[in-house]
């Protein structure tokens, strides 16, 4: 009875280009190198706006990989931030 | 250099209408006791699709709200599976 796919999108829009970038690019070295992901996820950079797109088969899956994305935007805002 | 605003979608698409109603209306119940929220969320059955949209200025609060909607579903789909 699981849901058969589960399909996300998330937006982030940014004051300005250059900080969408910084963040983007910040962000893009860990969706690289991560090794081993249970959702599919597409990760860009649209002008000011950072673009996650997710699919997955199980929400726990979906939710670990929003995670640590959500994290990572996070560690990188704090630090253009600083 | 915070965003200005993040939006998401997530779409879970189940077996058949049923099951997305048993599931929707459980978690329908937390989503309307939950006193106190710092994004704005939207969450609404669609035939076997479960709609979640949400909006938010902080990709914590953002995260936060994931987390709990995310984990309510998983929860009721166990339920769902006894």
């Amino acid at each position: 009875m699981k849901p058969r796919k589960i399909e996300g999108r998330l937006v982030l829009e940014f004051p300005s280009e250059d900080v969408a970038k910084v963040v983007y690019q910040a962000v893009l070295y860990e969706h690289l190198t991560v090794p081993y992901r249970r959702s599919e996820i597409e990760f860009r950079l649209d002008g000011r706006r950072i673009v996650i797109e997710l699919r997955a088969d199980d929400s726990s899956a979906l939710r670990g990989t929003l995670n640590s994305y959500l994290r990572w935007i996070k560690v990188a805002i704090d630090a253009v931030e600083i």
